[in-house]
């Protein structure tokens, strides 16, 4: 679809057609697109849990205050950062391999290791910093991950993470994973829909100062 | 443009074409697509700051270590979360016109209020919570810019923003907009770019579990 067209059809879904099933295949397809989307550093900070099981759904729905459209979406999406991107061994297996291909020469590949260190040291260093730049970035990765499944064919909504605690221990998520947001996925029932009220441009965007 | 194609050719990029000049309806024309953008409560956090003054955005790269492609760029664009947003006024300004028009009758209105009350005490009650859900606000605005941008024939870097102070005081920000990141469009040197590494979906994606 034109980029134009897919935007402008784009809804948050409020409720899903149940019984739409998802496979790993439609996902993986909008993964594809999805792991396009820029990060700081290109260390790749955003992971995805995508709950399609029906019982393991339920207990998102329980944690969730038992919001209905989790119950009839396709699948629910736990959108998380990454706390080890920062971390060096992770930051090396990116740029090693471009290294190692002469892609990135000697130089550069120093360089760009001491400029990781110091924003790593940097978020390390200041309270609550880590996290601003995950949810940032989780952010971007989220927006291209909703336009993508809308390009293929399925609509989502994004919502909150609730009892986060519960969700880790129910899923086994490993501490460095941090839950930002979800976002539930599948068919909507409303084909046309008319879209909230947006402000106008000239209320959220200024020109050159205020 | 169809939409995997945009996707597939949108790229950071690493250096803008001097000169090249754009326009408040270049902008204008942009932020009409970006503000289709979905927000928590469809409370629309994100406000931008669009800097094409040449002197001004020399201001911009001298607050920000010098980054040469802030000069050659036609506009840096600062990305901000407006923390009145949350604020019950501004979400009368929202939700006041539906129920004017009777899109929406008494007892949905003072519902919506009402969890938007509870949400907002809530992010107010935890330290740091605004500022996350800011972040993650603008981060899912951002990415429909930089798509939206790209669908108009501009390419743009996403980039950190710094010496928050100072910029605050140079362009007179408001102190409830919270700058969360930097954006500099125009058009890219390179036209055709091999993009950066990618990890495979395997990597960042797990199906119901760990």
């Amino acid at each position: 679809m034109n980029f134009e067209e897919l935007v402008k059809s784009r809804h948050s879904a409020v409720n899903f057609l149940e019984n739409e099933q998802m496979t790993e295949e439609d996902f993986k397809n909008i993964f594809e697109l999805t792991k396009t989307a820029p990060s700081a550093y290109n260390l790749q900070f955003t992971n995805y849990l995508v709950i399609t099981n029906k019982d393991k759904k339920e207990k998102v729905k329980e944690l969730s205050y038992h919001q209905y459209k989790i119950h009839t979406a396709s699948a629910v999406v736990i959108v998380m950062g990454n706390k080890n991107s920062i971390e060096m061994p992770e930051a090396e297996k990116i740029y090693g391999p471009l290294k190692m291909l002469k892609i990135m020469d000697e130089v550069d590949y120093e360089t760009t290791m001491n400029m990781i260190k110091g924003y790593s040291d940097g978020l390390k260093g200041e309270q609550g910093a880590l996290n601003l730049e995950l949810s940032l970035n989780a952010g971007l990765h989220a927006m291209l991950f909703m336009l993508s499944a809308k390009h293929y064919g399925f609509d989502t909504c994004p919502m909150h993470v609730h009892n986060v605690d519960e969700l880790r221990k129910e899923f086994n998520i490993p501490d460095h994973l941090e839950p930002v947001m979800m976002i539930t996925v599948g068919k909507s029932v409303d084909k046309v829909r008319a879209r909230g009220y947006r402000k106008p441009v000239g209320e959220f965007v200024n020109f050159n100062g205020y």
